[in-house]
């Protein structure tokens, strides 16, 4: 059975979400569209639905990350899901009960969903091979291997600026080797039928598959962000400078950093995408962070929308019409 | 008074859950029957009843146990309960406010129930002597004494098994002497008219008080196996064996630890049970513990049935009918 | 813009919550008169008002405190909000995200209030004017400067007892120099009315500016509780005690401990307040936490309902008549 083939059940529908890769697109666009109805929630007074109500969902993080379990039982809460937080310190599991004993147990609990944040690729596919047949994983980032709501809110945002897919030029600048968002990203904006990908950084983290994954590579911002649509910044994970990868900080703001002037290099309406948390004057410049082109904010307000599509839709509860109504 | 006095109203109905001991055999029906009913409460859609609304249940934890701790959140939050998370390192308590003064305070801010867990015997009997007239206490397990919610979730799994105590062979196997769970176990299973308790373990930790349990002692495994109903395993403390108590782990799984040769020498329908976490290849082959006698996994289940049945009892807001409708 | 201007809004209502300063008598009783009827939700069988359902409150404690957090979130749960509970430790914040960037993206998240602790005089203010308009912020206590809330449980109690503020001689005993809830309690008091304001303590801790707070000062307790009708007892900082600032502990409680003894000064009918939590022989007897007229663990009660208040008002969804429905 090939990775992506787990996600769906045996009706064609999201059981799991661990990768974008291979996923149709009309998956992605119903994931949209749930996602749009969602959005209103947010701005009502009462911000819950009922749909979850009585479901269990646990967080299970094993990888330390208050930005984005807080954005997953925020969605969770606003379904009227009760939520489990449940911080895994990895040596801890080591040394105890063995990954799949806890999650047997958990399941034993009657948990019906296991939202999942691990250091190492491929950790949900894992568990979600291993659950029981009711319940679903969700993907929170795994390794340098994907980040599929992240890539999902990604698409909402460039939806909601730039409506159709099929006209855009986009440049993911940075860390693309390690990055298991650009990864994401990737494939989603290609299943979407975005025509030119463009990944921009040093030459030494442009991985070689970049050609394969249907993607042209820039060592040159300059060059890279000629008329492009949107620009979506990458997070500079600081420990890599360390490990001698990248060039220091501040040549790496020099070369990658995206300043108000390189920014005149791309189209006059571009916007400006991070998936945060920000490392200003790294690899972003602050005025344009804070600018008129940045849509920063917008993608966190998306992502509650996002996550909370991808959990009514993996447990099954969910229609449009209950939604709207 | 005597300390299970202390555990039931004016009425004789149950006030507090401290321990096993001195309860009458109703008692134990009663809280089996109500489990009974919230047993059903997880396999529906809305895995929630509306009994425990506007009451609020904290969670005192002066021992780590995300185990424990989270299937009496889980069972507090489907009874519809405010739940408060109080992680108590004893340290800091001993350096800042007293015991009591934190307990008072917590009951000025309307707490109803407090879920306790210590290192020390008898902790959850202090607290219980010391609350407010309207509080209940539920021990979650103090020192090597008592941990009557275990105890009872695994009446209720016997009971699913073999429905008739009075004709029933247990045998418990391991370090019976610093066993909590051994000792709540002994005491129901007594009061529930078993008629043969066994407990089979090295000679240095069966406890001279064997015999004022009523329990046969056997320090030799395979005649202690012979003809039971029922195995309960006791997860192996690693502690105890560097303090030398214990023959190495190795020596350990061949004299205790059981296997499916061992277990061929119990009834061919005995059930296999262990409160978790279990240490594989210790106290249990994993062929045995994944087993089709295994039970293990469905006592997970029964504890969050016996963990609401024990608190709707305590705070006197459940009838049968409730429940039911 | 004045400090106290920004805590309310273009009609004139409370719309954050940072400090007493500025506030009007009027605003102080409001507050009084909601949380008063916010005190009988926490007698009833269910501890719960649909008030703020569907709202998303964030705890941001950037200093330790489990007791005041607590008493925040179950304000908020008994509110019907949804809580967040994030406690940042300062080092990691300056490390990674931006304080501001933090607020914004939890802003972003449609985070509808902000309850704020932080050890810098002045947090709660940088961040109340740095939200965006529908958020509001409640300051649970910054570095020396105001803790608005436990001033006005503490008036919320002392009504309770005495009715009129305007016939009270009220006594403050400790390091009112460092003390944000002494600092909170003399605005209060100032405000409601009450004419004769005592503070109590050794030479090195009273403020200069004592005079401006229009304080009475006094070094020798027996002077400064004669004929009280109130003695607010403040906590004693160990910490402050090795700066050499103060007497040793021993000392201390001789001089300005509250014993049997002393307490007779005051009138007979005087009550004894402190904010919790107490150290015992230090700055109170126990005899005297504990006796007739302690009102202590009233106040702790109280704090929850003048929280609810607080909460309600600002976020603009309480009016008295609906509480009382």
């Amino acid at each position: 059975m090939k990775q992506h083939d787990i996600q769906l059940d045996s009706e064609g529908k999201l059981r799991h979400f661990l990768t974008i890769e291979g996923l149709k697109k009309q998956m992605l666009l119903d994931i949209l569209d749930y996602a749009e109805n969602f959005s209103s929630v947010g701005n009502r007074q009462v911000k819950k639905v009922p749909l979850l109500r009585g479901k269990t969902i646990a967080n299970l993080f094993f990888e330390p990350s208050t930005r984005t379990r807080t954005t997953f039982e925020l969605a969770a809460k606003r379904l009227s899901a009760d939520v489990l937080n449940i911080n895994i310190n990895t040596s801890a599991t080591t040394k105890g009960e063995s990954l799949l004993d806890m999650l047997h147990n958990l399941e034993a609990m009657q948990v019906d969903m296991f939202v999942v944040r691990h250091n190492s690729s491929g950790a949900a596919h894992f568990i979600a091979q291993h659950v029981a047949p009711h319940v679903s994983v969700i993907n929170a980032g795994d390794g340098s291997h994907a980040h599929p709501t992240q890539a999902m809110l990604d698409m909402f945002t460039i939806r909601r600026h730039k409506q159709d897919f099929t006209k855009l030029t986009v440049a993911i600048v940075g860390d693309i080797m390690h990055s298991r968002v650009a990864r994401s990203q990737i494939h989603a904006l290609n299943t979407l039928g975005v025509p030119e990908v463009r990944v921009i950084g040093p030459q030494t983290i442009i991985p070689n598959e970049a050609a394969h994954l249907g993607v042209h590579v820039y060592h040159d911002m300059q060059q890279g962000l000629q008329n492009v649509d949107v620009v979506i910044m990458l997070r500079l994970q600081r420990e890599r400078m360390e490990g001698a990868l990248l060039p220091s900080e501040h040549e790496y703001f020099h070369m990658f950093g995206l300043t108000e002037k390189k920014l005149k290099l791309a189209k006059p309406d571009a916007i400006v995408m991070h998936p945060g948390p920000i490392n200003r004057g790294v690899e972003i410049e602050s005025t344009v962070a804070d600018g008129p082109q940045s849509v920063i904010l917008e993608q966190v307000t998306h992502g509650i929308s996002v996550r909370m599509a991808a959990m009514s839709m993996a447990l099954g509860r969910s229609s449009l019409a209950e939604v709207q109504d």
